[in-house]
Formats: structure tokens, C-alpha cells, sequence
């Protein structure tokens, strides 16, 4: 490590529990992760790391933004995400730093903040270019994630202001994907399958407020199969496939005791209709 | 979350060191695991959280009892481990906490803690029926780690009693496994693989203590073929089968330098025998 | 746990922030490295740990002393860094614990710390034959991880002096990987991959010192392909392949976008030239 940063006017407040969050498609075989974590208890010792995930397809940045969307809200006051799927690491991607008022966010601006952004607006950003914050003056070309975003995130969770990281981001400049949204029609709507979990379940991009008023009487319309919406996997017998409201709020097929992927072959962007009686 | 439903006596007591470990079959691909202990920050930010597994099989309810029970001795005074193997989430199975004096546990009553209960009788439980206590007033459907167990056991670790968390529960009606045990017979006993470890080790229900007084003149009979028992693995050659006392207390086969589920083509509960000579 | 072994003279010291590193071959499936965690916490509460990572393959010790040597580094001073990769657990390999000043590590005596020995040079070491700093009298024969190098680490965090943890052990005898370095040759070099990450990045044991005043100009021959030499990832298109200083330092193949040991159909060990022009 180079000699600390800190200025004069700096002091710490580790009164705060500063937590940070780490979301990764570095999987768990190698040691970067690890490695990002050494750099954060080098820099800020105090604060406190927790792992979002780290088994994201590799540079599948969609599904990074799902889970740092469907996550982010659970996490105490103040907590800082550090979003590393870059897959443009070491090019003309900025590296960002992005304030909520009550958390913020760490990483590349590639489109993996596009869930968080439609659900909270930022209050300012900034490009992380003061490399007197960086892990080293000469970061490597391939691991951001050690050498910007790590130390980033330890300094911010010191109380560091924000704008000392870097020069002012316009914020109408940010990275967005550009995915469909569902489409809300007379008595139901269209969307798709935007995620798929461990257990095979499958999340629809329709939200539950899609439901409103009708909660006992829909069913999504998937491959060919009309799959009634219910209230818990125990209302149809085990192996028996339903439709519910998914802890993260989206609409979601489910197989009791079962694999709804494997049961319904299914794939990311599949289409699904919900159907409202 | 929702205002502190912190009551005027309770007052948390952060020199307790309070540990609180995870065993789910959530897997790591998606951002459960790390909600879990998002929710657990939010509550009690002093508690420190360990990962005993969260690769359990999907609705592996056996093999959670098995790793709880092999683990949960190992782990500080007032440790409280929280269980989320839940097939039955949102069902009529009931939210628990168990007493147990020196630790505490936390998870659905459908037989999770079978291997525990067979080593330790807990003093007291709980059906966790105090919404006042659970992450939000209408819990979802599905993860109740995040809504119920989590934010249980966080207050747990900040010293609330028990009894808060709600209604008495009778101990004579928790749920265990019917498992069948080991046969002791007459100079040996026949059991079964009760557990697969990720070296292809083959873990048996036949514990150590059948050995008593035995220890050098012992064999396995598994799959047609005698292994005999040993001490260490360096007593046979590398790609060789032994037999020995595991770390978990259960007598093992396993493959020195090699995977004896590979090796023996084994299953879970695939019988093994005992001879003693 | 036995009751404490502590002295009168030994006074933890717990404003050290003591870190503990793992690297295990343990995987995740089972409750080991868990345990692992819950011995150090009933040891040495205020210790913090971090997992390096504990997917090396079954019994690799070249990948861990790999994977140590590419990750000590980024860590604060005094941390201590466990390794558990022990196919030779329970037999005649030594337990030991090796004092680098700055950092210090501690594991089985079988190559597992070659890679870091190449870069660093003890101070001294000791063999962990003192029983009162193990977790049991009468160690398992299969877990050491558990019984001996926990506690060892442990008690080092909390400030014991190593000499108390067993007899002097003379760093001449340490065991070393005998693996052949790669060949500097006028204009270039032969060396072959050493590891590949989870990306399907092919790291080569050629350093990017063997480049010093030629970045510009310099390629890979791999698989009868020539790969040009490049800064960064977005200096190619996507799919394609190049050559780049690695965030290791060593020299590695990459796919843009993609995964090169699918691309190249890459093994371990296989050969790799280094031509400068």
C-alpha cells in the first residue's frame, strides 16, 4: 500500500458500522475476492464486508443489476455496494461512485446499476479518477476491482466525502440497458422470465402490483401451460407446478418441492403472459 | 424495515460477542444468503455472522440435521445458529426457536435439528408468532430467512429473551426425522452412508464408539469388498481404500489421495457392515 | 474446548485488528470450513477472517501455493494466513507456522508456501508439536484444520509468541515444489500456464518483468497460435484472443468477451513462448 492518503481535515467516524457489500462474477476459485476484501481491511480496518454474490455468468451484467436491485434495500443505513462486472475493465468504461443519501455505489458505469436507478435516484456521482485513492498509482489493466473499487468503497465507508474521489459525474450521463419493460394490458399483461434462481424458480420481470385486486383469480401463461396463481408452494401437491408472488416482489413460476427450469426447459427472456379473471 | 419494536426494558448487551452461524440450501448464485445477513446488520450491527453451508441439496432436510449436528459443538458460548432448509415455507409448518442453555437455534420445525436433538435436549421454545419481531408485518410467502429466522435471531443475539419472540412451544410435539439408526451387533453392527463430504469421503451412522477397545483389528464391508480399518490415510498406498474414524466421530471409508464415491460408485444410504475381530 | 492454556505472562492484545486469511481445498458443501471458523472465534473472538478461497482441487498444492503467492501481498500487516491443503494430514508431514515479520503463515510442511517462500524469506518457524495450543488432546486424524492450525492461528492473532506454539524448526528443511521456472532467452522465453481462473484466463508462470522495454512489441505462442501482446481487453474485438500482463504480474492468454481455456482447449502445464521484437 502506498503511504495514506488522508488528509488533515479527515477523521474517521468509526462509530458509524460501515458496511460494504461485494457483487461479483469472480467466482469463488481464485482469490480475487479475497484479495478485494485485503485491500478494504487495509485501507478501513473497521468497516464490516458482506458478500452479495459472486457466482454471476461471467460480464452478465443484466443479472448483476437484477440482484443488486432485488438486494440493495435490505442492507443497514449507509451501507456502500461494490458492483464488479466489467467487462470493459481497463477501456473507456468510467468507473463511478454514485450517491443515494442513504447508500450508495461502487463500480463500473456499464448498465449495472439500471435496476437500482429505475427504483431511486441519485443525488450526485463522480467519476473515481483521483488516483491518489487508488490501490496503486498504476492500476493493472484486468482488476479494477482491487486497485478502484475496493479502496473507493473502504475510503467512503471512512467518511471520506464522495467528491474527493474524482471530478463531478453528470448524472444524466449514465450507462442504462435498454431492456423491455412488461407490457401492462386489459386483464393482465406480457413480460419475461428475467431471472432464474438456485432452486430453478423463475422470475418474471411483472411486478406484484400488477396484481392489484385480483390476487385469487390470475395465472401466468407459460410454453403452453396455463399455471394458476397461488399463495404458498403447499396449496398444490409436491411436483405440481404454481405461479406466486416471489419474495422479491416479481410474479414467479414454481414448482413444489421441485425445478421449475428443468421442469419447463426454461431459458432467461422467455416470454410469459399473465392473465387476470 | 419498520421502527424498532424495542421495548423500554430490553437493552441490548454488545459485550455478549454474539454469533450467529447460516446453514441454508440457498446456494451462492443468487443474493439470499447475503439478505439474510443484511437484515441480521440491520437489527443487531454487533453480531458477527459465520457461514457453516449454504449448499445444502435443495429441501435436503436430512443432510441439513446431518451438518448442523456435526458442527454446532464447535462454535463460542451463546453461538445461535439459524437453519433455512424450508420445503414447507408459507405452509402450516411451524417458525422455531430452541433453547438449548449454552446455544440457541432458529429455523422451521420439520426435522432440521433431528441429528441435535438426538445429542442435546433443549430447556425451552418458541413458535416465532410475534410479528412484532419478524422483518415486515406481512412476511412474504417464500423466504421467510429473510422475514422470520433472520431478524429472530438478530434479536436473539442482542439479548432479547425467547419468550418475546412468541407463544410457548410444547417439546414434546418438534418434528424429528425417522431415521433408522445402526444395529449393534454381536462383534461389529450394520449401518448405512449417511453423508457424502466433497472428497467423495463416505460417512456412515456407525459411530466411533463402536469401536471401543477394537481400534486395530476392524473392517467395513461396502459394495462386496472388505476395507479394513486404519489410523491415518498415509497407512496404504495412494489410490487405496481404508477405513477410519472421521473427524465428525463417524466411522468413514474414503481413498487416500482419491474419492471413495467415485471409486466405490456409492449412494447416499447404501449399506455398509462393521466387523470387529 | 479445553480450558484456556493462557499464562500469566500473555496478554492478548486486541487493538492489533488481527486478520486471519483461509485457503482450504475444503469446497462448500460441507461444514468444515465453518468449523474452522467457530474454533477461531472460541479462541480469539476479536480476530476478523477472510477467505481466500477454498475451491483449490482435492490435494492440489501447487494451485494453493499459487494462489497464496499471488495473494499475501494485498493483505494488512500481521495477518495471518492459513493454509489447509493436507493430503498427507495424520501421517509424518510436519504442522508449522512461519514468521515472515510482517505476515505470518501457518499450515502442513509440503510445498503448499513454495510460491511465497520464492519471494520471501522467514524469519523463523516453528513445528506445532505443543499440544497445550491444539483444540483437543487427542487431534483427528483427518482434520488438522480444525485441531491444530485454527487454534495455532488463533492464538497468534491474539499476540502469543510463536515459540510457544512448539519446537524451533530449521528453515533449511523446509519442503519445496521442485517446479521447473520458466527459461529466459535472448528475445523472449519458454514457460508454460501455471493456473487458470475462473474466467478461463491462462495464467503463464513467465513474469511481466521478462518484458522490461519491449511492451509494445511482444507476443504468445500458444497452440501453434501467435497471440499479440496488448494493454487491455478492449484493444481487441470481442471474441477474439490476446496477450496481456496479468493483475498477478505474470503474463496471461485472454478472450476478450470470452474464455480461453475453452477457446484454446487449455491444460495445466501446457507449454507457452514468449517472443519479444
Amino acid at each position: 500500500m502506498a503511504s495514506s492518503p488522508m488528509d488533515a481535515e479527515f477523521m474517521p467516524s468509526p462509530a458509524l458500522f460501515p458496511w460494504i457489500t461485494l457483487l461479483t462474477d469472480f467466482g469463488l476459485k481464485d482469490s480475487y475476492v479475497g484479495v478485494m476484501k485485503g485491500v478494504i481491511a487495509s485501507v478501513a480496518p473497521q468497516a464490516r464486508v458482506i458478500d452479495i454474490c459472486h457466482e454471476i455468468s461471467p460480464q452478465d451484467v443484466q443479472s448483476a443489476s437484477f440482484q443488486l436491485g432485488t438486494a440493495y434495500s435490505h442492507f443497514p443505513p449507509n451501507t456502500i455496494h461494490v458492483v464488479v462486472i466489467d467487462p470493459g475493465v481497463g477501456g473507456h468504461r468510467r468507473a463511478i461512485a454514485l450517491d443515494f443519501g442513504v447508500f450508495k455505489v461502487v463500480g463500473p458505469d456499464n448498465g449495472v446499476f439500471s435496476s437500482l436507478l429505475q427504483q431511486s435516484d441519485p443525488l450526485k456521482g463522480v467519476v473515481l479518477d483521483n488516483s491518489t485513492y487508488w490501490y496503486q498509482l498504476n492500476p493493472s489493466s484486468t482488476f479494477h476491482g482491487r486497485d478502484i473499487f475496493a479502496p473507493a468503497a473502504a475510503y467512503l465507508s471512512q467518511g471520506l466525502p464522495m467528491a474527493q474521489l474524482g471530478s463531478v459525474l453528470e448524472l444524466s450521463t449514465l450507462n442504462r440497458l435498454s431492456t423491455k419493460p412488461w407490457e401492462n394490458k386489459e386483464s393482465g399483461g406480457r413480460g419475461m422470465i428475467q431471472s432464474i434462481d438456485h432452486f430453478g424458480n423463475l422470475i418474471t420481470n411483472i411486478p406484484a402490483s400488477a396484481l392489484v385486486g385480483a390476487r385469487q383469480s390470475w395465472s401466468l401463461e407459460f410454453h403452453q401451460t396455463v399455471v394458476i396463481g397461488r399463495s404458498t408452494y403447499g396449496e398444490v401437491a409436491l411436483g405440481q407446478s404454481l405461479a406466486l408472488v416471489g419474495s422479491h416482489g416479481w410474479l414467479e413460476l414454481a414448482i413444489n418441492g421441485g425445478n421449475a427450469q428443468a421442469y419447463f426447459n426454461a431459458s432467461l427472456r422467455d416470454p410469459v403472459e399473465l392473465k387476470i379473471v
